[in-house]
């Protein structure tokens, strides 16, 4: 195992803490990948705080959550540092990695790909599990035991599958306008056939509706909050956020869905609801 | 006098009131001109609000402060407007106009330019006092009366110089971080020379500090609101508030200018003081 450094490329005085941007020369996925992390007052005074890790969407990098969510407010007076990690792997030089927005550079889909040429150096999932969390824990004043898991459309997928695919890695869990069922959706059936092939037996296992389908008890017992905005146009056909309200329903996992008349898919409607979500994973983290 | 019109572009839910951009085909400029308006939840209900102008600084746009200041949640709160205007034409096709990130495009310097070939386009000054403002007022509920005025670095010697230089236009004003004596600084020097020529008698005009060196008593009584962060590497060379605050003394004027240790000249600054700048303009023009 090649060990794996944290570079720091900069950090900005932010609400009394800082927020800081990361270069990880990453063994998992073997290029340099990118992280931003929101370290609060506490934090910076040297006690380890629990982190939300925030999965962001098609396109965006790891700088977007931080300039655009307006998250560190109330993460500086909660004592929550927030970690938001770039979406794909870049550099790779895989033919046509940057040809489409919904696939290759900046939508990794948070999984490990089976297929060549991907599976060389798309591992989000490694990456993210195996080896950025770990490493940030053990280099910064982060409880690594005390994490929470939110995303956004296809960072809401990312948080939903790896919330359900690692119990107990994640402590509370919630998301904005997810992809709920990639098996379902354009989006997904893109992704899923060229990450991990034609064979759609392999996708359930990366589907959080099917995920959650498997449940027999609930795995997130204080509940899972999700946002969605219903001007989202993305909403009817790639979304479907009513297949996983079923299927938590039927697991008797708790989930609170809320629908917002008039909002969209963008971070007017991220950054709305922000507070909520931080309140929703500080009650869960800062009491464990 | 050619009509004015206001064309909507977008609009996008946020904390139950609207952010919306705008297309206006500038007569004064005589190109078409962007501009940003968050209209607060007391607004959209039929009620005219007051509204803070916020001038934005070099190489940005009328979508900088929206997406990244964070002003919308109290903005909602307050019942307030925020009107960000583009910070240059865009489009007029003069040599040059690209070439410099300090100068031309992005960098209007919020006055009209009395030298070829600017002076047929850069005309920021009449497009916001003359046109952009009395438009807003008219056609939105924004109570044209009730205008406070701020604005960072370029855009924060903006709204220093357009307050002082238009006295009763707008009831409350601060900035983050201004160029507050440009006939003394690189970026000054630069942008006047090219705009209003290399007579610098017709400079001082423009300059926040010789503009309240003019004034025998205090243009804003209620005082001026200044935020500058001490590891901001523009400071020592380019913004110079000590001139600023020195002439505020001699004329009388409270000014509260707080030097922040370790914040720097970007968003994360602005945005860790945002919330004091709306409360401030807040006490002025809700009670006006």
């Amino acid at each position: 195992m090649t060990s794996s450094t944290l570079e720091l490329l900069s950090t900005h005085a932010c609400f009394g803490g800082e927020q800081r941007y990361y270069r990880n020369d990453s063994r998992e996925v073997g290029l340099p990948m990118r992280v931003a992390v929101y370290l609060p007052p506490k934090a910076l005074a040297g006690t380890p705080v629990p982190a939300l890790v925030y999965l962001a969407g098609l396109t965006c990098t790891e700088d977007t959550f931080p300039t655009k969510a307006g998250a560190q407010r109330l993460a500086a007076e909660l004592g929550l540092a927030l970690i938001a990690p770039d979406t794909s792997p870049r550099g790779a030089g895989v033919e046509g990695e940057a040809e489409a927005w919904d696939f290759g550079v900046g939508a990794g889909f948070y999984l490990d790909a089976t297929q060549e040429p991907w599976s060389a150096h798309w591992r989000m999932e490694s990456w993210l599990l195996s080896e950025l969390l770990p490493l940030l824990a053990d280099q910064l004043p982060i409880d690594g035991q005390r994490l929470g898991l939110t995303g956004h459309s296809m960072g809401g997928h990312g948080a939903l599958t790896l919330a359900l695919r690692h119990p107990g890695q994640f402590k509370s869990l919630s998301a904005f306008a997810p992809i709920c069922a990639p098996t379902r959706c354009p989006w997904g059936e893109k992704a899923f056939t060229g990450y991990l092939g034609a064979d759609r037996s392999t996708w359930g296992a990366h589907d959080a509706t099917e995920l959650m389908s498997g449940h027999r008890a609930a795995p997130y017992p204080a509940g899972i909050l999700i946002d969605q905005g219903l001007d989202d146009k993305f909403l009817a056909e790639q979304l479907h956020p009513h297949l996983f309200e079923a299927a938590c329903e039927a697991a008797d996992q708790p989930l609170t869905l809320r629908r917002h008349e008039g909002y969209d898919h963008g971070y007017y409607f991220v950054q709305t609801f922000m507070d909520d979500h931080l309140r929703h994973h500080a009650r869960q983290l800062l009491t464990a």
